[in-house]
């Protein structure tokens, strides 16, 4: 029944065996920039806040921004390849990734699923290069897990063509950088839509957030609108309500759902490292039985959740797959993830609170993840939903 | 991205669509078989502690016995397919599902591995029909997860040409209504091998175990070896040392793996009807939260566990497992398993406890799952072992 | 700031040094008859469903009934002394110790609070002396947690002075034994009363409960009413509405935050010397590391609940205790009770599944422990409506 | 049985009410301090790593430095009071906590304990008004958990009446910013001692550990000493081996047990508000079961943490305490805080991971809070030995 094969702790149920060569080829040459490039970055960008925006430009090269894309200077790859791709960077950073994300998930995939062709034309290859750089407005002050209750406006004026946007966003990654925003607001006739607004619009500014202990290496700001003007040439015209922003959370979430169990495996391989070097009461830390079950945990938490999203992959890129599959798997893996990177600071004792060793940066980073684009409780009763046909989100029957 | 694809709780990441049409059609065929007419015999069956052996006989009609074995009237199934027969009858009951496993991975498993050609030609056929029964001697009082320090010998009489063995198994699954038994003891070379012993021989019996509070549906036992003449042409001659045992447990284990996952999806699929049915407050009970979390880590565990048992049974069918793996997976769907019964029992209320609503059947009985073929402990110890290369299960360096 | 004090595993907070003499006198004397007498009948009442009536009149003897009440022939005890009562009864088993509290804080309790002095002197003494047994019927088939919704209704007529009362009730513990009954039913304005019905009125009557897979020691049935006839006289005049069954529940909530947790401890030591006597890869079990986790674990939760119970009935005694304390300690007792047994069980491997080794016995009981009385969750949507003033029970705002 | 009392969810079993009156009091004015003036400082040191010295000295003018030391300028509390006073200083910061910890505890603990007459009156008054900062220097490099295998050497010089030491010692606790170290290293003879060494000393350096993402409002830094030559009256001689700094450990842990709890508490409270002011779904967050259940848990943990550590603190003044019990409630305080902080950091969504609303910065600090002084899981083997007499921390039988 069993051959005389190896058992592989780096890859117990052979996922490697199950990706094309295509697709290797691809995750083996970010693997390369990510270990060789950002990894002796993130340690004084997280320590100081500092983001490199050059990052997005090495990015580009690479050909890793909107990679499921079709044309406009985009690469065109499988689902699979964009989560093994998330899966590398976020290895390395959580940051990273989200800045990666934001661009891919956030800003191209919505131009290229309900833009113009006009816009596609002038936005998608400069994002693609990672020339400009993108951000999501949707989440306001007052309503995090609720979108339905947005209270940013947009008023259409016939007599300019334009749309005038107020409100504020926030929690907006890369906003305090960004070149555009793709922002969402209600329109008078109670629709949200989709605009494209461009950094030095007059009333539009994205003050940084202060103060954040978790994705440090990327920045995170507000959008505030303060009567900002749009030409409607700017709006996303192919899509109204919230299937829109869901539909770019949905894209987001399938990326997370990879990357969080990259942080995973780097905390994994590291706490082993660790228990493997470090001898107490005469023997290797990873000797004892204590250390021993947490590391079992982590390899079948991690074996089991990249199967999954493997297989989630596969059928996105059959068009088989629905929202529900990616909630799932978004919360398991950034709950999991969590808890994986919290075991290994515990493995760590001490040294685990210092940032050179860069688990507590994940613990950090993962509460952040394990929250935004739904939180794990948002998606329990998402889920919830999904099986019961009743919700309990909210009081009313 | 995606498409307008409905999620389905009852299979969350399709699984179905991943199986071929063969392993579809006898999964179903057997599904029927378990629904109509297991499932009316368990309740009193785990009530009274009675086991029905004509259950054996009707499984081996329908050719779910040895099945992956190829000829001597056995099936020559995928492991795929053998998985999803362990989850279909499991989903009934894991005493029934015991049965099975080891009719078909410790008994026939072993002689058509290790055995004789006469002695494939003497019993697969009986067994594969149900027309014998088996069970298999490895576990001692004193020795639960230690098999190395086995006590039972076997003495080589060159005269007679037989072998005398001596000793006590316990827990053994099926002992008390077995036709014969593969045991294994420690010949005088110090190496463990494997005998088959039959029913009738002089100084062999198998007192039940009474008042067992999980797996009542399945009949368990010792076996009492006082100086029982063996002869020669019962020895399995083509394996020596733990390789051979160990070989049977990875066997049973990797059923084991699909078949608790079974029993999972049972208790979640009552306690959701349960749930919906039941009003409380003006609401079905399924409208609460606290019960919406509950279901959606239930799917959640439920769903990634069953993609990787896929993915090992394709592995196996095409020889590129390792024990590790299946290590990893039989402890995981274990003690999810159990997790989620327990869960289940609680939101069924007082109801719970009362057998007629099945799961109370079903925490029990993975009680015994979760522990026998090595425990949960065991097995993060073996996978310790396989991350870390350091044993921790003795006190030895 | 130490001093050379032995720190003693049994004790680990020295409780015993904060209780009175007296308090002391009457556990030890308890403990005695419990170890003795109880103790080897337990095995098989609980595999065959077995309830030993006599029992009753035995706890009746010690006075160990009603303890708490003054006069009417009861002890007068302090709560203090009433927990280590029933901490030392479910030691041996909840489903003894289910029947001594239905007796004290169901039956007798709301006839010595809400009841006239005519039936104090009728029902009190024979009652303490376990000359006749009571039951409590309040939970009814469709309202498990919910009371409020009651069905059960009581008609007064004014010609005969009697109330004519319909309805049933499940999941009522002694019912099938009992020979009175104090049942709660909604009278004709609204309000809700007790009433104490007798075995032998006509239309009363008790079936059994069959299949029981929890609490099998103690008897378990429903109470079926058909238009019973109860005189005025069997009225308890001193309350209405929920506060009347609340009142008992609390006092029966609080017996069982003590008894829960001498459940745990019994598991605990028996799980303690099971792995010190067990020898696996040369040393005892107990000298692992996974082991010595379970049992540490398990000293804190047992040595810190019970520190909380002592605190709680010293507040009961001096009149300051609050019923969300009670919530808050039976949902803690039980839960941890709960995890502490399912953990022992573990820890004796395939034994931990026969009865003769009585953890898997606790389990069992454990479950309906952990639900009866105010589930888990229920008590924590009660303390979370005492910590937030918000109710969330219902979907009403 | 029960009476109108109001249930506290800020002191859900009445501790106040186990309290003398001169220990409110104690609590109440530091209380008072510490929110008035420590909570204003908190939030920029703790993001620019600062480390505000004043404070010492006001803690020194409060008398809550060494407090049941008895004269000497110091205050002569209960250890209940001391309790108390971490509690309160921790609801702010575990690394201000720790900053008094270490002064009281592991500073002024072994010199009022080990030291002459002429070390006590030298350094204890100038240390309780906190005009001079100690630190501890017991943990080394390469031996966190294991102070046996200690490689800090001091040789005695009989020529010049002093010793000489060398070695380094890391994780240490206001050592960039003591005026004196209390220093343990291994003599010649084998057995460990404690000295006092004094900022100045050639050879004696404290560099900071940079990069630290928890307990950042204190300093943390190595003691390298090349060589350092100590006078003989700096040697504290009333103690050797390790029970010396075991004895400082111990006292530390017990104030740990109490402050960890503190900063649950205010975890707990602060998402309480939180949730409470936030509208989600058109009802305040609070509202929702999922988040009364974590409330409900924060509530149960940290009451009977605190009675329990009450009881331990009473224990203590009666010299009824065993070493034990400390690790026991030090494990259990600091793992149940950290878990709280981590649910009340989920609670607060986006915002949580903010400096400004605290949460993150108390999941950051008991991180370390969780490691130090015995790590959960060396605390699990403590107690596991304990319990069974075996030890488990060595692969020695």
């Amino acid at each position: 029944m069993l051959s005389k094969v190896a058992f592989s702790w780096r890859d117990a149920l052979n996922l490697e065996g199950q990706l094309t060569e295509e697709e290797i080829m691809i995750r083996d040459s970010f693997r390369d920039y990510c270990q060789e490039k950002l990894m002796p970055r993130i340690l004084m960008a997280n320590r100081h806040e500092h983001f490199h925006r050059e990052i997005v430009s090495e990015m580009g090269e690479l050909g890793v921004l909107g990679p499921t894309i079709k044309g406009y200077g985009c690469a065109g790859t499988s689902y699979v390849a964009y989560g093994l791709i998330a899966r590398e960077v976020e290895r390395v950073d959580s940051g990273y990734r989200s800045v990666m994300s934001v661009q891919s998930s956030l800003v191209m995939h919505p131009i290229n699923a309900y833009g113009t062709e006009a816009q596609k034309e002038k936005y998608l290859p400069k994002l693609a290069r990672g020339e400009i750089l993108g951000c999501f407005g949707l989440t306001e002050p007052n309503h995090g897990s609720d979108p339905s209750s947005m209270e940013t406006k947009a008023k259409y004026n016939p007599s300019s063509g334009t749309f005038t946007i107020s409100g504020s966003k926030t929690w907006i990654t890369n906003s305090p950088v960004a070149d555009i925003a793709v922002v969402w607001a209600k329109c008078e006739d109670g629709r949200v839509r989709g605009f494209i607004l461009e950094r030095g619009m007059k009333g539009f500014s994205t003050p940084k957030i202060e103060g954040k202990f978790s994705l440090r290496a990327s920045a995170t700001g507000m959008i505030l609108m303060d009567e900002v003007e749009v030409p409607q040439e700017n709006l996303l015209p192919n899509v109204s309500g919230l299937a829109g922003p869901f539909g770019c959370l949905n894209n987001a979430r399938y990326g997370i759902a990879w990357g969080a169990l990259g942080a995973a495996e780097f905390c994994f391989h590291l706490a082993r490292q660790y228990t493997l070097d470090r001898i107490q009461f005469g023997v290797p830390l990873a000797r004892n039985q204590l250390m021993q079950k947490k590391m079992a945990d982590m390899l079948t938490e991690i074996t089991i959740g990249l199967q999954s999203c493997l297989s989630l992959g596969r059928l996105i890129d059959e068009k088989k797959a629905a929202p529900e599959m990616i909630s799932m798997l978004k919360r398991n893996s950034c709950g999991k993830a969590l808890d994986i990177a919290r075991q290994a600071r515990d493995m760590l004792g001490g040294n685990g609170i210092a940032d050179e060793y860069h688990i507590i940066r994940h613990v950090m980073n993962l509460e952040a993840v394990n929250t935004y684009e739904g939180t794990h409780d948002i998606h329990a009763l998402i889920l919830g939903r999904a099986i019961t046909g009743l919700q309990s989100f909210t009081v009313d029957k």
